[in-house]
């Protein structure tokens, strides 16, 4: 009798889904609707391969947790089939409450954060599963007891990032993001309950930390991705606002809700149920096709938003190391007043700021601990002074439009 | 000063893409539209990676004809700077007339074949860009002198091909599909203005063929796959027909003209200006949308096709050498009718039929020539009998709801 | 504690050697010795990479033994634990018995099939290891009741012709040898006791078809791979001709002896372990050293023949697919005869020829089996017209020197 | 008319080789001698693959110069064809000079560094080819005007080191050796004539030096593999022991010359092409075959430590962070003398030690220079804190026997 369904995933060969409560969680309406959101909101526009979901990424570190514990068992770490389970189905529906374009919209659509979310759908498909996720729940909630448990599920050294950055490396096709995978899971080992790294790990841990800063850099804050993503916020707090001044907004009903509440953490408290379905509506698509309607919106501020974003004429995006002064500001906004290509607004609308910041690793107590040949447990910046960064890098930025000409073609 | 834009391809590492017309037709709205229609339509439910899209295809055919264009100038052929750009132009636009989903809903959303619309696309764009796609519809009809040309744009041996099997087997995760491009590339040669391969190079294209029908067989005409594409065809006309009797179907805009109106090549004719403007809006997005709202259309037919593919419940699909018998499809529907969890009608609209062929090579008038070492010219079969099929391949099949329970979760 | 011990392999990443036996038989200076056995002879003269060795390979080989051994029993067919061994162990010592420059020399140092000396070796090593070999013999020699195990070590489909498509598409970098292993061992299965593929692993056996194909003419009988091992044949018949003339031929002691001696397959009956101690003191190490030094031979034609080896001025190779006429060997002889270059005598030494032929699959009685769906078991070639090769293809070929002058540099 | 000859290399898929002198060179005998030589030694006894040649290593690195010269050029850097000509041709024969087993035996079978006789052979070559190698020796030397064509050849990010990661990787199968040497190539420049890399090219060159640490303590300096090769260079130093106190030790002429005689600079200086003659005829396969046969001499120390080499019977190998204490030598030394196993001298023979170190990058005067985004140029280690390692990192070991029976069976 066949245990499990074996999937394709072009980033490991095959991948196992055990037959059970995890194959039926993958079944799940829910679970499905990650494969309608990216897993690197709009990097595709630089990368047109990065058009990879959560659905595909919450696979591959599934893959990867069976690698883990597999491993852990053959060095004699007592874990048993209930745990192994619940690692399984902790590390699949870590990231269920991510909403459409993941990240880029979590504090524009709802004022709730996805691991929130996350735990909301757990709770509910626990009701669902007869009280299947009880200890998968303890685990993502980090209540259980055997530590390292949770710290694979999350942590500086979980499979969750081990997947992304394999994945988000191939679907770019960047290919510095690749980590010795393999080998880190192999030098993993528990002691006291916590998670380890053995020595003979170690370089493959500082390559793992290099290759993260480098996909930063150069896919998930890169100049061009950032500008769009900063056009998509726009553009939906715009859509927001025209909604409450009463103004037409064409949308399908799933995002149109949204658009009019703004939902936040006590609205799920008060009926968990029906905000998870309304939420449970809602993916890329639906935002994608009202942007596209929305170029012939009215509204010229909406309207130019969305051509930009549905035609890729990107906002242009400076990056500085220090804050940008007022004077800079004034300056941007004077040069997009007078630019009589844009529409009226456009300065107050479309001078978008922030910043945005990165540490490959940090110094915290929750550090990767390595355990030395000598049977010692030590935190990583002790016995490595390679690809710890000293302190977490910022960046500003200040992001407006081009001299783009916005002509209709549709 | 730089003469390309460099582009990350996962497929290929780096290509160039010129700037010019090759730049300002990528940067075109119909161009980025392709962005928002897959390559490979519903495959991504068998292979979850593969979501890549015409836009991501085209560039990559576009690198290959470069490549190939330099070999050939390399062994001596005569192709002037204009013939090289309008060669390129070519293949960059050769599926600009996809629409959403590429093949699967090609007949469905309209009675023009997508050749024609990417025609009447180029056409349109000759316009615009001044006549500067002249020489380049003559290649992509077929018109042009260099007839070798054209047979790089679309023959049995084009780049649009070699692309597409390295770029499905990248992203679906099939490695079998990956063929010797490169090696395949330097052995093409040019004789009395015809395209042949040296005769060293017929390994590779045995390989090539060999790549060509393992894809068709695992991915293309993959039962899953071929069962999601026909319920993606029946949600479709069952909207449509709903429209036509003038029940509710919510709809975006741009698909809602297509379900009303049944668009000919004579709409084309008449005024293929505002054809193209309505068909250039919509995509994927729009349908994917749709179909997740039409679960909610009290339409049972209509709502449990929508259910299913939102959701990935699909259909069951037998293949088989030979037609299926009366008898048999006789008990399939009465099957369907007494399934109580089916909706009322089932048996009418939920047996989808039909059948599939495939052949990797056929023996045409257009066979891929060879160059023997003695400097002969002769089809490919006659040095070959390997690869190459004596007869297409017919596969007939049969596709119903299996036992699933629908139930909705939202 | 620890099963096994991990090696890396660049084919598939990491691979198995478990303690015990099996381990304990890679330690021995017989399987060691394989490390200075290269896989493809003197293929690394036009693929500089292809340096790999029979050690390489047998670990390969035992890796995907271990992968379809899982497989079997994971589908229930019943395999005892010292059954999975000895296929191990048959699997791992299948080439212990090729000697230097592998096939090349086969028939050149001694008149014994390397198979056969192959099982001289287990047997010596049967009694080494107090019996331990005894049903891995049988498995080798196909004496075994569960035939599919004999089919797994070798057959149209076993794990020594799927590592070596591999490994030699690795290390030449002919990347059209690689092979969907990893899907052809998952579709393996056994009826009544015989290996069959199901039926859906169709496409990927006529994928390893064309894959094994390519590389026999792309490499193993690249032009000039094969004049250089026929080079080699040359050299070291010569060196054996000057022995028996009395003339002097400076070599180490483990190659003198065979040059001195002819050795048959009754010199192994009559004192195995004599026979087996002298041939495994010889290896690539001591031909390649020897014909270094023989360039100082006072043999011209020895001499010649060893420079043009050690610094690759190969001869020329002409295939035909019909064997050369008289006149035209002639015409050739009385070439090298005029040819003032080249030493005395290079009319009669010089002038190689012979025949090849492949054939990647044959219609034999030991056929491919394929299990259908419906469950029958038919041979591959009613079941697929496609990949299957109807007759053996054979060519001949004519070798001598080109055109180039022998300037002693040393 | 053909430019160039096309091989196939595994790494980078083709490589040209330019017609003319660079084609020449690797025709010439010296260089022909480079296929007997390995690229890393005796790292094979650990990873299997890694057997590629310093022949394989200077064609790569031909072809990454070629890459950085073409995008040098494309940048408007003046290069004219001679300087292109002279750095492939120095960077072609950067390392002609390696003798057998590369670094591992420089110091041991002369006391010549190996640049030393790299510079000794170009100019014999120069000779032969009639001065066409003038400017490559100025440029090998770092005496001609345009610094950075020196640096392209040695320096912190030459293309010495970019082929090296990437190939050991390849061969070796510790994937965490590989670089994005295409990136980097691309973001090389050239001011003031020194070579810099473009700022946004700086996470490439972090990762370039983490893989190059990765490398170093996983392949370079493994335990085993520093363990075999501290017994090559004492079996080496015995057997020249033994020839000097007159003692049989049975070698091919080749190796003989260099027991009996200590090869110093002044012997090149007084006769460079009888000592480049000699040396020429000597690589891996001599060596090799040699220490095969020195498992039956009647010197105790010198069988042993052949019969460890050539049957992998290898040393343990101790690192530590600090010298090695003389009580903790002497408690190894009396085990050695107490062990039966051991042959006689064992204790004064069999204990060998030493350090070595590995600095991914130094902060010397020769720092990579970074040209950032406001034109200045910097040193790497002013624009980034990480991967640059503040000091050079050493390791102490001793190498001694296991317990190995040693048992020869042969």
């Amino acid at each position: 009798m066949k245990t499990h369904k074996i999937l394709n995933d072009p980033v490991y060969g095959f991948v196992k889904l055990p037959y059970g409560i995890l194959f039926d969680l993958v079944e799940h309406p829910w679970f499905q609707r990650l494969r309608r959101i990216k897993q690197v909101s709009l990097t595709h526009y630089v990368y047109p391969g990065a058009l990879h979901t959560r659905f595909h990424h919450a696979l591959g570190a599934l893959h990867l947790m069976q690698m883990a514990l597999e491993t852990l068992r053959g060095k004699g770490v007592e874990i048993t089939d209930e745990e192994c389970e619940a690692a399984q189905i902790a590390i699949l529906l870590h990231d269920i409450g991510h909403g459409p374009f993941s990240h880029t919209l979590e504090h524009t659509l709802m004022e709730v954060h996805h691991e929130e979310v996350s735990l909301w759908f757990m709770e509910q498909l626990n009701e669902q599963f007869a009280g299947k996720l009880n200890m998968a729940i303890r685990i993502f909630k980090k209540e259980y007891p055997k530590a390292f448990l949770g710290q694979l599920v999350s942590g500086q050294l979980d499979m969750d990032r081990m997947d992304y950055l394999m994945r988000d490396s191939y679907f770019t096709g960047v290919s510095e993001g690749v980590i010795g995978y393999d080998r880190i899971i192999k030098m993993l080992n528990v002691v006291d309950g916590q998670l380890v790294v053995e020595e003979k790990g170690i370089y493959s841990v500082e390559r793992f930390l290099t290759s993260r800063r480098i996909m930063y850099w150069q896919v998930y804050l890169h100049k061009t991705v950032l500008a769009a993503e900063q056009m998509l916020i726009k553009v939906l707090e715009r859509a927001r606002q025209l909604c409450q001044e009463g103004r037409e907004v064409e949308a399908p009903v799933s995002l149109d809700y949204f658009l009019r509440h703004r939902v936040t953490s006590d609205d799920f408290k008060s009926n968990a149920a029906e905000q998870l379905r309304r939420f449970a509506r809602l993916d890329d698509m639906d935002i994608a096709s009202a942007i596209k309607h929305w170029q012939l919106n009215p509204d010229p501020i909406l309207s130019y938003l969305s051509w930009g974003l549905a035609n890729r004429k990107l906002f242009r995006l400076e990056f500085s190391g220090e804050p940008f002064s007022m004077a800079n500001k004034v300056a941007v906004r004077e040069a997009l007043k007078q630019n009589k290509t844009l529409p009226k607004g456009a300065d107050q609308h479309f001078l978008l700021e922030g910043k945005e910041s990165n540490s490959a690793y940090t110094l915290s107590s929750k550090e990767i601990l390595v355990l030395t040949k000598k049977g010692e447990v030590v935190p990583m910046s002790q016995i490595s002074d390679f690809g710890i960064e000293p302190k977490t890098f910022t960046k500003y930025f200040l992001c407006y439009p081009k001299n783009h000409h916005h002509e209709l073609t549709h």
